[in-house]
């Protein structure tokens, strides 16, 4: 399923977002707007403000507050993919120079915060104290959960339990957020808040999954950025976890992590894993995440929306960017 | 006067504000602890968090919103200067090495980070809309007003304006939120607010003009730091810009922002500063501003609260560290 068809019902209140995103641009300082045009302009996917809008759709959709809301989730990702990429040294993302890479690690800081802010100052205007509660606490799981994974960073002995513990928090939590406060904010009773939040979590863990994958076995077209990237800033991703599992001895992955200097073992690692049925074994794992974010979607009511979101589901499993 | 007479009305809440700011300790992860220890453990001067209580003294003092605010405040304030030394590469604050020092850039990009999103929590638990949404405008202000500062590194040709601007993003609005969000949650009527808004405001401006005469006057062990740290890193601040005007042609401010690497020159133009009536000038304009600040508390009901913000006013003048 394509996403354009995925997001029909949501389509205009989408450009909406995106109008506000580069209204953000509209600032005083030219420097600035030079470095806001560049980040709204890069061309997401929108996945996370289009999964408020449309849990937000079961009930009363009140664009009032649901627009600040996606608006305000979609700018925390941006913030938090800017501050990953000046901490990863990370060159490019979405086939485009990251902010890291054109002006250095002091603006990446800086423009991260200021983005951050523009976020809090959106997610003020839902007039909601609890999700301006739950905005906080994500951000607050997602920093800790990238504090947790910066100092794992190459350590071969990690659990599969501390991998999803780690998407969770660093990519998951976010996905609930964008559906807990879409339902929140359309006047969702408790039941409905939790199948959507469930639902996000679910599908967060999915997307993640399949990213890491896409890591290995994507191109650097498809990615938009280098294949085996988390390999090589020492992120130890469920692909590389099964490899070391299977060859626990003599392994790419524990050499590289040994001597970072060699980077042979990458290509080799990317290799083995591409011709080894631990992708089909990922995929696996991801469909059954996908499947259940889908299950917990028959609490609600039946919607264009379900429809919409049930293939989300499919999507994030089948995408290969 | 002292500060610990200042504080006198409000000692005991401000000793609530310590005890949650040490209760964020308490989190899932042990190596966060320790950093996190550290940070709050650093001890700063509480100004910040005081200013909050006080303000919210004149009308109705409802601690419950009160102390998450005033939480909030100090948060917001350890979280940029951590992002601070990580972007200017300090080495020590308040007479001990920076996060920056002790573990890099990238733990304290995030532990910023996260240190955000915690002010976020407490100052939703405000239940403010109005407070929350000036939380997060006072935060693009100040990032802004750092990136502001970041790009105009090294530049000679900065006016007097410029740089009260600058100071007003960086410091003032900081200042400001803490009078004006105790104001507000005190149920103060509009006239009120704005005294005080305007008073935080002035209070924010002497204080930094002071903290950057401090910088060539003080001593490291007053400062906590290098003294010279702005010229190291080519920040042009009130002092150094007067001594352009009087020296434009042979000085060594110039010098040393046209040659990073002439450590000679700091030194230089700290001794001619320090022999100059430029001092004299710098701090008979920060009492000017901290006389403007006391003159907007004429507006207000006499009360203990108004003396002690007087007393504020006097002490960021006269302060040595």
């Amino acid at each position: 399923m394509e996403l354009n068809g995925i997001y029909r019902s949501i389509q205009d209140d989408l450009s909406q977002v995106k109008e506000s995103l580069r209204s953000i641009i509209k600032v005083d300082f030219p420097w600035l707007a030079k470095q806001l045009d560049y980040v709204v302009g890069g061309g997401g996917k929108g996945i996370r403000p289009a999964l408020t809008l449309l849990s937000g759709k079961f009930y009363q959709y009140n664009l009032k507050y649901l627009l600040p809301m996606a608006v305000s989730v979609e700018l925390m990702h941006t913030a938090t993919l800017i501050h990953d990429d000046a901490i990863d040294k990370s060159m490019s993302r979405r086939g485009r120079a990251t902010i890291y890479k054109l002006w250095g690690t002091e603006p990446a800081v800086l423009l991260g915060d200021y983005l951050f802010a523009k976020a809090g100052e959106f997610v003020a205007d839902t007039q909601c104290p609890r999700v301006i509660k739950l905005f906080s606490q994500t951000l607050a799981t997602i920093s800790s959960g990238e504090l947790n994974q910066f100092f794992s960073a190459y350590n071969l002995k990690q659990t599969r339990e501390q991998y999803f513990k780690k998407i969770s928090g660093k990519t998951a939590s976010l996905f609930s957020l964008a559906t807990e406060s879409g339902a929140v904010l359309s006047g969702a009773p408790e039941k409905s808040v939790k199948i959507l939040r469930d639902y996000g979590h679910y599908l967060g863990i999915a997307f993640q999954i399949v990213d890491d994958i896409l890591d290995f076995i994507g191109t650097e077209e498809e990615l938009g950025k280098p294949v085996g990237s988390d390999l090589t800033q020492g992120t130890l991703t469920l692909p590389a976890m099964l490899l070391l599992e299977r060859y626990p001895e003599d392994n790419p992955v524990k050499r590289r992590f040994e001597n970072k200097e060699d980077h042979d073992n990458i290509q080799q690692a990317i290799e083995l894993i591409r011709n080894s049925p631990i992708v089909d074994e990922c995929y696996a794992m991801a469909s059954e995440y996908s499947a259940r974010a889908c299950q917990k979607l028959n609490g609600l009511p039946e919607d264009s929306s379900r429809d919409a979101l049930l293939g989300l589901a499919q999507y994030v499993v089948a995408r290969r960017k």
